[in-house]
């Protein structure tokens, strides 16, 4: 059978209270399509946490940058659907942008601190674009739970945050990354990857994980830094915005000394004309 | 029978969720307080809208500049409860400053556009804490319908800007400014007017309703404003911030030449220490 499909606020709404009058719950879980196991495996914890799960399938062009990737961001409305209905998804919310900002708006929501650093400094307006759309789609869809992967690491800590500072009545769950066999985070933009590029792309993750194994082994978090940045400028990571050990709720740095409390060690670099990001920690 | 009072999010919530598990819609006053018949009126409202009537009374530091009057702002609890109740509303939530914004909070909800003149000239960051915390307080409380006052004209329809781009699943009704039989609009800061400066008060009302009648006599935008300026000034207010013709719902300018739409006639103005303001309109 394939997924129901809703493009309204009304008509996602009038789903939501059909179900909350039957007593079910709401999981959510906001995707930007193109979706991969990664994306199926919030759906599957959605559907652990509630008796039914709605995804929805938004490019938002408030968080693409003038000169990031939003006209050539991957869409397959078709076969994502099918992706999410094999998943045991519910229900596509899948709204075109006039639905979602229509003429006259102009409200934004903002969070200082935690989006100050990473990708926040890396992606001027990215975060205002996030949790301005990601308000909207919470009160949009009024679920019990949403459901964000940790992969975006420092959108979770953002979303935590807004949802806490607006009151917005909805659990927020971060769900572990997936990853491909070699370790590569499963990310949509993957597919920009040449074959060249995706054999060089799981040092990403083989770097954090020998940092943290570092960290673990009472390194300075100073010293870790600099050989992180050294190895993945040798595996092939050109550009390489990132690679910091940071307190796991604030993302405040930590150091340089060794780590004392709980970290998370988060990267950012490109290979070739694709950004990757990843995040590991305890 | 003492009015039911609460102070934490958590309590509100159980509340309004009592009442919505028996079937009962919900009705919102937002309030600072120093309550009058001005906001007596809008319980009535909320009353007639909805079974049940929650009022709030916080006053908001984040929307008073560091020169405006927070500390000396009004505060009567016991009283406003008292009148709340003889009101017919059914629940007051007075939480504290650190249930509404806790260590660490650190979300802004902002409004472009309609927050640009008037108050938002004069008052800088002003409609930014009102954004906030309207949003939080409709988030917390969740009510089908909230009201608020026409006598904040320009908050109004921030409100209703933010509640429509946020997708907050809330009516928001405007009630009509209730006044003295004097004209003067009735105001928590008219406390602070000394006997001779309530007596000229009224002046504002009465040069705002003959620009108004001039408008409709096919006066220009342009000549109006200026008479009404002089007419301020003459009627002993000192500081005069604006006394303006804009359209009702985006308050971009109109004129100078007659107006042939809608109109609402905005002004505000000192009388000594005081900052009184009002507008009239179709």
């Amino acid at each position: 059978m394939p997924l129901p499909v809703v493009r309204t606020v009304a008509d996602l709404r009038a789903q939501v209270r059909a179900w909350r009058a039957s007593g079910l719950s709401v999981g959510f879980v906001p995707t930007m399509g193109a979706l991969h196991e990664g994306h199926l495996s919030l759906v599957r914890v959605a559907r652990g946490k509630a008796d039914r799960a709605v995804a929805s399938v938004f490019v938002n062009p408030t968080q693409f940058g003038p000169n990031e990737d939003f006209d050539a961001y991957p869409r397959d409305e078709a076969r994502d659907a099918e992706l999410l209905e094999a998943a045991g998804c519910h229900l596509l919310y899948a709204p075109a942008v006039a639905e979602m900002y229509p003429q006259g708006a102009s409200t934004t929501v903002t969070v200082s601190g935690v989006t100050d650093p990473l990708e926040g400094a890396a992606r001027p307006g990215h975060f205002a674009g996030v949790a301005t759309v990601v308000t909207k789609l919470l009160n949009q869809c009024g679920p019990d739970v949403a459901v964000f992967g940790q992969k975006d690491f420092q959108q979770l800590a953002v979303i935590r945050r807004l949802v806490a500072d607006l009151d917005i009545p909805a659990e927020i769950v971060g769900a572990p990354t997936m990853r491909a066999d070699d370790g590569l985070a499963l990310s949509s933009r993957n597919a920009y990857l040449t074959p060249e590029e995706r054999a060089q792309a799981p040092a990403l993750h083989q770097v954090l994980q020998a940092l943290l194994q570092s960290l673990r082994d009472g390194e300075s978090v100073a010293a870790v830094e600099s050989l992180a940045l050294d190895a993945l400028a040798r595996a092939g990571f050109q550009k390489i915005d990132y690679v910091e050990v940071r307190h796991p709720a604030t993302l405040e740095r930590l150091g340089p000394g060794p780590a004392t409390g709980p970290v998370r060690v988060l990267a950012a670099a490109r290979l070739g004309r694709t950004r990757l990001i990843d995040n590991v920690g305890d």
